[in-house]
């Protein structure tokens, strides 16, 4: 009897957790391992080890694919050190694609047949050879993106950097697809310079931008492009995520070259071919990958807000990026639409789209601006820095961005806290949220008559 | 014929002009007279005119019953420019009132009945007796109201001021109970010092904060309590209004205290009474009064952002009050709470909201964010100012609440037309929305099917 029960105690089906349970302890557990190993002497360049705190820190951006940094991971951490991080940011970039993406397809299956029961047969037949299968397909596009992306980069670094620059090329085409924002120029040029060096080497600019959109767009989109080939034969999601992206990116490069072209501590020294390159690339950049050309710290107080709009939007779902996603705005955009236009339907792409959804997308907008309002207010409290900034760094932690004022090093304990929790929020909250509202959905006992009220 | 067509054109009833459109024409008109009236010499108290940006700005402020001031309103302007402004509020607040009022009756008719034939007969209906009958109750409560609180605070200052006590009793009730923000305190203790020479006067702080509660709360709910006297009785939308006013005074009193009891530039020279009546007076005139009896620039970083939050909440409908609406805030968070615990339905006092009411809060609140969020990026490029006060002016404007940091005087002619325009679009915006909302849906030439979408 007491060997049954410790057998049951052991056998981890018999816990009954939930996707999102699986989902959240999975990432923690991910966290432990890695602050544990950044903690150790091994992990430091100089052998003066971390903090458990600032190792915690690392460890946590690294597995939601942030790129936060306490400390410059270029200089400060051995080569041990970055291969635990490299390895903690591919690990999160995949297992948070591959939930995402299962789950996606058990809540599109169950929309499809409507019943508990044909859901249940999902998860059982996904936990066989289902999520095996997907998760292969997953990581085999993965490292190949990473792999070409890599190998490019290596062989235009090898003439400049020597060695280094192959280390460099495959370490940075990781973190680049897996949209981490880490990166290893500190170096070369100082302390928490990101990519400034490469500001208008178009061949940079061009790798680095496939890798973040690729990484950025959604396994699904991806999937969906590679089976239908025609734009008009993909899905709804599919156009509604290429097109969002697409429109944010165009936006994005537009409003920034307009508010920094003559920015003297940014764009105004650059050439047009340079400041439009800078543009664009701070555009991509923004919206989850949070690498940055040129110095975040020294932008305009409107680019900045501009900035802090787009990384709340961030990446489009099923991928290695953050934020409410592209399709979440989409969905927004075409209510408000809508409801300028006096149509009681919101429609996209000759679609209805339904109450639901738009409920769910509303929903988990407010949700996500509370969120990061109450940390901003929090951290008005706890630190002594201009207001945009903090609101910048926590949009940044929320939308698992990474970009940063130059803020992040000098934050205090409890600053540092309150961004690990921001950061660990912003990456498994959404899709939980999402997870949530697709299995949890149960009738309330009572069923109130409807009640009038006046809005507005 | 010439004659039949002047005739036509004369007549204002072809002009077929909707609700809102007369909504919008009127107060426009009314701003356009009281710029003209406070351009002459007889306004200003040196005899020096108002340039015209800055007398459409203060008309502006008076009419949408915001109280951001260019000039000091008790030191720059004459007695008859007082009194300009004071009929200016006085009628901006009562027409608004009366319009907001008659547009939830028409809504509340048409979802009775559902019928558009029904709606233009309550419409015809409204046009004839009951407008005239509905607007006679609304003036005799306001008048009645005011004359009550003015004769209190006559009776408080006559001992202290003289004569110019009587005066500023009636005028400041007038100002208090349309939420106008307004005040003359300027010639006592300073231009733009609001009330803060009665920070610890519990007479003065009790009259004004009921004054602006009880024009706060909407007519519809006095109407509603008058009529049913106990809590059980009153319909959905007042126990709403009622129970998140309540809460929202009680949590703002509560942070606000926590976040500047020890701030020496604003509460920490106060007694433990003087601090919690400076906490509480700020928090109820936070939500759309907009009077200060503490130096609004000297408060926290933090503080100065929950009143931003505040501010964008702000009244109840049918009141003087603006912003998005507390029974607004009620849908929002009965919705959010509803997917939080996976119900089906959002319930507010057993009643069911309907699905069409939470799309129409949800987008109120995004539309009014994105208005807030676009004019503050237009202030941060033709302003120098820090973000944080910038997001606080146009916040006030947007909720016509009138609270400043002190930088209204000092913007450019652009940052004051891009505020003209907000007090505007905040004043007359939410209203002709959720009018348009209620009047204009038709359906599409086509439904198309339902699409499928992957969120968050
Ligand atoms: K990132
Ligand atoms: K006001």
């Amino acid at each position: 009897m007491l060997e049954d029960r410790i057998a049951n105690l052991l056998d981890i089906s018999q816990w009954k957790l939930t996707p999102y349970q699986i989902l959240t302890l999975g990432f923690a557990g991910l966290i432990l391992i890695g602050t544990l190993l950044l903690m150790t002497p091994l992990a430091s360049a100089t052998g003066q080890p971390l903090s458990f705190l600032d190792a915690l820190f690392t460890a946590t951006s690294a597995v939601c694919v942030t790129g936060l940094a306490v400390v410059d991971t270029g200089t400060y951490f051995s080569v041990f050190g970055q291969l635990v991080i490299i390895s903690l940011i591919q690990a999160g970039g995949l297992g948070f694609m591959a939930m995402a993406t299962l789950m996606a397809i058990l809540i599109g299956k169950r929309i499809n047949f409507r019943e508990r029961l044909v859901m249940q047969e999902a998860l059982n037949q996904l936990t066989v050879s289902g999520v095996v299968r997907i998760t292969q397909h997953l990581i085999k596009i993965t490292l190949l993106i990473e792999f070409i992306g890599g190998t490019i980069l290596a062989i235009h670094w090898y003439a400049d950097l020597g060695l280094q620059g192959i280390y460099f090329g495959y370490w940075h085409a990781v973190s680049l697809f897996c949209n981490a924002g880490f990166d290893l120029f500190g170096s070369i040029t100082g302390e928490f310079s990101s990519a400034t060096r490469y500001v208008d080497d178009i061949l940079v600019n061009l790798v680095f931008s496939l890798l973040i959109i690729l990484g950025g767009i959604g396994f699904t989109v991806m999937a969906d492009i590679w089976t239908n080939r025609r734009f008009s034969k993909l899905s709804l999601h599919s156009k509604a995520v290429l097109v969002t992206t697409f429109v944010l990116t165009v936006l994005g490069t537009v409003v920034i070259f307009l508010l920094e072209y003559n920015n003297v501590n940014t764009m105004a020294g650059l050439s047009w071919k340079g400041k439009l390159l800078a543009s664009y690339f701070q555009s991509v950049t923004t919206r989850s990958a949070g690498w940055d050309t040129v110095n975040i710290g020294q932008l305009t107080d409107a680019t900045l807000f501009f900035m802090i709009l787009l990384m709340f939007i961030g990446a489009s779902p099923t991928s290695t990026g953050g934020g409410i996603k592209t399709s979440t705005a989409a969905v927004l955009a075409a209510a408000i639409w809508a409801l300028i236009r006096g149509r009681n339907d919101a429609e996209l792409f000759e679609r209805r789209i339904p109450y639901s959804i738009i409920y769910k997308a509303f929903s988990l907008m407010l949700i996500s601006a509370i969120l990061v309002i109450f940390v901003t207010m929090m951290l008005s409290i706890s630190e002594n820095q201009p207001f945009l900034k903090l609101l910048f760094e926590t949009a940044s932690a929320f939308g698992t961005v990474g970009l940063s004022t130059g803020i992040t090093s000098i934050l205090t304990s409890t600053g540092k806290l309150w961004l690990i929790f921001t950061m660990f929020a912003g990456r498994v909250g959404p899709v939980t949220l999402a997870l949530a509202l697709a299995l949890k959905h149960r009738k309330g006992n009572i069923q109130y008559p409807e009640g009038k009220m006046i809005i507005g």
